[in-house]
């Protein structure tokens, strides 16, 4: 199988700047943060609006894509698992999936949202509203 | 921004083979299908087993990555809105997100799952289980 180039359509920008300072989820203690998404792609944001609850999908950028297996959570005591069976940022197609809320949006740009545990730069690939399906 | 590559780490095996048959969400009548992992990510299912709920994360290759704005749910009575406030496939990274339930784990690397909207031949790019969170 072929590969596909999944391009940026926007960025993280985050008072959070290293991996180690991230939460691990974002109901962790995650703080608001702006997604900044890039201006050839303004029209696709029409109809997001405070309040609205999206999932946004990062690329993990700092991620290990070479890892199959991990000690979850980072903590040597869980027994090591398979990281399709973990949350772990480190696995071979690093997407960050995350729930957030629109705080407000301003420009038709930029996006401030709540909680996000993602790091300054990290790189935004897709957005899509919460269904209800998502929390059956 | 530069792009990233994605590779496939599987593939969907569904009685599903057109997009016009595929229900817009799982819990719409789609059908049990196999996710057949490719074996060198075998390491990364440890400890996925029967009755997990996990995310499977589908890269839609039949999907127009130029579209920014659809009738929602492809019904032209539906105003126009930004793909990004939509479950749109069609949009600039078509990253398929579907909530499912293992049925059964075979040989260590196919995954029997169900509900799957996905048509037969959809790569696979990510699995993750599901978290509190998501359905908070």
């Amino acid at each position: 199988m072929t590969a596909f180039a999944v391009r940026p359509i926007g960025i993280v920008r985050s008072e959070l700047t290293r991996r180690g300072e991230a939460p691990r989820q974002g109901d962790e203690g995650a703080p608001e943060a702006w997604v900044e998404v890039r201006p050839e792609f303004a029209g696709a944001l029409d109809g997001v609006s405070a309040g609205d609850e999206l999932l946004l999908f990062t690329w993990l950028h700092l991620a290990d894509r070479d890892v199959l297996q991990v000690h979850p959570r980072g903590d040597r005591s869980n027994p090591i698992a398979g990281v399709f069976a973990t949350r772990s940022p480190d696995r071979p197609n690093p997407i960050g999936l995350h729930r957030v809320q629109v705080v407000r949006v301003e420009g038709g740009t930029r996006l401030r949202v709540r909680p996000l545990e993602a790091v300054d730069g990290t790189p935004v690939i897709d957005i899509k509203p919460v269904l209800i399906n998502d929390e059956a």
